[in-house]
């Protein structure tokens, strides 16, 4: 049986973006997939990076998805803008709105752009991160296939709608918050699933409200639509099950009236039995920080909430508290040194794309 | 023993008004102060209504919140604004604050002003719903006294840090979401305490990280700062506590670094032994609706979406699925009807206030 592997972060960038070229990406845009995708490896989400390339090529070979990105500006006034992705590469989309929104940031103070038509735009992190770079604060949501359960109810009605705000530090990392409104996710039920284990109790229900434990049950179900995630807060008011439940909506009506796109069960995927694209919809935003205070005040005053943080008093079972970004930021490190962990599975996927692509000079990667 | 009364809203009103204009706040500010309470208790919010009268009165008195609010433009930049407040009365600052943003969204189609030195704002809902009134997505968050211990930590660290979000809908209410970030707050814990109920586990912690179900002896501990509130998510990442812990961390972020203000211990109300004013910072964004697309297009989607989690399938204990803000537009249509309730406590309250302040029109108002 093989074993994972740890292979140089180089190598799975340059094939990524080989794939990507090959299947029909112009080059300079297949380096902006390759790009989102290896900082979601890099920083050790597994779930948003290489291991996603196969459902990529698989939406874009079943004519979901479009390798030509063509963009239309549907508006355009001062601080804000609408566009429609026309089923293009998500990533390439989104690099661009949200460096449209930071260059009207630059202009206005603060920028906003919202996209719809796209396609899953990968790790929001990388977004965020470049509005940071940039001395701005950055914020990006997006919805995605219907998943969530509504407090009270069983079906899955909205996506795991991620909020993302990134603001820059004077640490050696910037605060970089990335995470679903729901408890947990598809992804890591897969990680369970491979370690054998049992989901959490609380993480999703069935169709008559009842928490799955059985990881491999829970996998066909959710595929089969009869499992629903539960929103962060869990399934009762007195948890704050309210809380995750409207955090999502909210992330829902940024993602599709601002734009009038398409929202909740329109984005299935199906339509009268046929596949048909995704139509996600986002939102960028980007605020200048000069333009609202001394830059170097701003990373100071984040820099000691973050530290201050850190530095009080740990639970007698814990032995550091953490703050969002830092563990990123030392995966980072070490991944860089010792290469990105491709498990047997992933290896498999890899080698039936290299091959179907004829990436011969790959055929030695594992 | 005295019983919990109904007292029509327009009293109620009168009295706030009658009160903050007797202690120095000028007439038409002391209206906008009353505005702001009324609202929490019209939309069945008991803790951010007139029960809090008492507490803005004696910060007035202790002078540490100044009747005369005065507001420096510290920044203005086309989208953009930064205020220092100088301690004056929040929701005076606040009304301003956000009618600011949504001119700058009415000239830029998104605006944001951000606040420090301002104190207590009373309901954040207040502030989204001027935005939806007219046409716009209205977003508000502000920090508070610590009282959330971060992931893994004891101490109370970040304030209850709401976020609020507020968009418009074409159903007789919009979607108004308005929450801590933590999964309860003191205000729920004191209604426990007059019902006589245990506190519910998970809610808080004290300083060995055990959970609280002595409710008496939490609020006790409470005001001691010998316990902590729990972020949104519990206390694993299993549950995701580094969620609600992090969107805290957010609000704090935006509430502070962007106006170069104060933050966490710093709100805390006390230096050298001295009472001095709680330095709270705020941010109020506004989107222009109309400048992203048709607005019926807008409301129709929010009602759609909204219409269509509230008609999905219930759990079989549930015969109901509500979404943010359909409770409270229910809520103030029968507190119109029949009037606010007012506690015996409350009573007490206020007639030591009435006494105080030489108010004989409302001798009788109980």
């Amino acid at each position: 049986m093989p074993e994972t592997k740890r292979i140089p972060v180089k190598n799975i960038y340059n094939l990524m973006v080989e794939v990507f070229t090959k299947l029909g990406v112009p080059n300079d845009e297949a380096k902006v997939c390759a790009d989102v995708l290896i900082e979601s490896d890099l920083t050790g989400i597994e779930s948003h990076g290489v291991g996603r390339l196969k459902m990529y090529c698989d939406r874009i070979k079943a004519g979901i998805q479009f390798t030509n990105t063509k963009i239309d500006v549907i508006k355009d006034f001062a601080a804000i803008a609408v566009w429609d992705g026309n089923h293009g590469m998500g990533q390439v989309i989104s690099k661009l709105a949200m460096q449209n929104a930071i260059d009207k940031a630059k202009e206005f103070g603060i920028g906003c752009v919202t996209v719809r038509n796209s396609t899953h735009y990968g790790i929001c992190g990388y977004y965020a991160k470049m509005a940071c770079d940039q001395n701005m604060i950055g914020i990006t949501m997006t919805n995605a296939r219907p998943s969530i359960a509504p407090l009270f109810g069983v079906s899955p009605m909205l996506g795991t709608n991620p909020i993302c705000f990134g603001a820059p530090s004077d640490k050696e990392y910037d605060f970089i918050y990335d995470a679903a409104t729901s408890i947990s996710q598809r992804g890591k039920v897969e990680l369970y699933n491979r370690a054998e284990k049992q989901t959490p109790e609380g993480w999703a229900i069935n169709e008559e409200g009842k928490t799955y434990t059985d990881t491999k049950q829970l996998l066909v179900d959710l595929i089969e639509g009869k499992a629903s995630m539960i929103g962060l807060g869990g399934m009762e008011e007195e948890t704050g099950g309210h809380k995750g439940y409207s955090l999502a909506v909210m992330v829902e009506i940024l993602s599709s009236a601002l734009q009038a796109g398409s929202f909740m069960h329109h984005l299935n995927g199906w339509e009268d039995g046929k596949r048909i694209p995704y139509k996600l919809g986002h939102i960028f935003i980007a605020m200048d920080i000069e333009k609202f205070t001394d830059i170097k005040d701003f990373k100071r005053i984040t820099g000691k909430i973050m530290t201050q943080l850190q530095n009080s008093k740990k639970r007698p079972d814990k032995d550091r508290i953490w703050i969002a970004g830092e563990k990123e930021y030392f995966q980072e490190k070490e991944i860089r040194r010792n290469g990105i962990s491709i498990n047997p599975g992933l290896q498999k996927n890899l080698i039936t794309i290299i091959n179907e692509l004829n990436l011969e000079a790959y055929n030695n990667l594992f």
